[in-house]
């Protein structure tokens, strides 16, 4: 008993009291609730993996957006953690499929492009150069998975904006004609300008758009 | 003494304690010091007014900003408040000139385009029908002061974005090939987008640029 709150205990959020409640509730369940459980812990963590060719936590890969015939692979969108998809998907405007870098670079963490997931980014804009995954992957609507777009979402922070600025460059170096875009810097909607630091109003202004 | 203390206490961020000790103060000093503080007051009152083109916080008319040679009279920024001017000036990315609406629309809180300084915008587009200031204002580089670009900077607030619109749609009625642009909205510098809203995210993406 004590060692099933012990491990509870390491989950986030969960701490002495609700473990032993949690563990009290597994000692009053059932033996086949309690097995299943056990059962899909084990083969979440025996199943999960990162999709192969954007690196998205997956339980089947390629994963679902890469797999996909509805979503337009023409266009990808790099983010650093896999979280950031769902911050994306949220806003059911975005269509594209996705890359997933793991992370930034940050010179003084010790995180240069070797760490990141960079390297399987520059692979998919050269198809040629893929696995072979016609037999698994759902054609794309015009049975062809060229790239015509990446946009790097990641972050306008520090790190975010030194791993765009890498990537843009790495990416010309090999499809020097490719459209790549950085997502907009500016006032976020709903906020007075009043409260808009001068980086991010330097940014708005700059970033200004034909209305 | 007390009619001093009510008429401090007036005053924001002065409570009585302050008052009094601001009295006290004006009490102890000279007779030079209390005049030229009151004449100070006095004659700010009497001099502060709206510059005639853009509606600016002045002591004189033309405001600095409309009468100077050196800023680019050819770039409007449009902005709500006169504090608005402040936050872009911070930026020290902007020469241009500016124009204060003093509030933006509002049909809730009975706001309409009357209320707004929005007639003498729409009359500094044709120059022709400008009041004659040429003998009070510095001569443009070009000595031409014809707008070239409308930058829409109300906030990306309901009221700001519905302002922003109706102004597009009435500077285009009055000359329908001029640039009229609206700051960008998106992701706040430094911020990680883990934080952004979904509207803010949507126009992010929506509001990417060519990097």
């Amino acid at each position: 008993m004590s060692r099933l709150i012990d491990e509870l205990r390491k989950l986030p959020g969960i701490g002495t009291k609700s473990a032993q409640r949690l563990a009290f509730h597994i000692l009053r369940s059932s033996d086949a609730d309690a097995r299943a459980l056990a059962d899909a812990i084990l083969v979440l963590r025996e199943k999960l993996r990162l999709c192969s060719i954007c690196n998205n936590i997956t339980d089947v890969d390629p994963c679902g957006y890469c797999s996909s015939a509805v979503r337009d692979q023409h266009i990808v969108c790099v983010v650093e953690e896999p979280t950031n998809i769902a911050t994306i998907e949220k806003t059911r405007s975005y269509n594209g499929v996705y890359h997933v870098l793991h992370g930034t670079l940050s010179p003084i963490g010790g995180v240069g492009p070797e760490q990141l997931r960079i390297a399987n980014l520059l692979t998919r804009l050269t198809p040629a150069a893929m696995p072979d995954l016609d037999s698994i992957l759902a054609p794309a609507p015009d049975d062809n998975r060229t790239i015509r777009e990446i946009i790097l979402a990641t972050s306008p922070t520090t790190e975010g904006e030194a791993t765009a600025a890498y990537l843009a460059v790495e990416i010309r170096r090999i499809v020097p004609t490719l459209r790549v875009t950085r997502i907009a810097t500016g006032v976020p909607a709903g906020s007075d300008i009043e409260y808009a630091d001068e980086v991010t109003m330097t940014r708005a202004m700059e970033g200004r758009r034909d209305f």
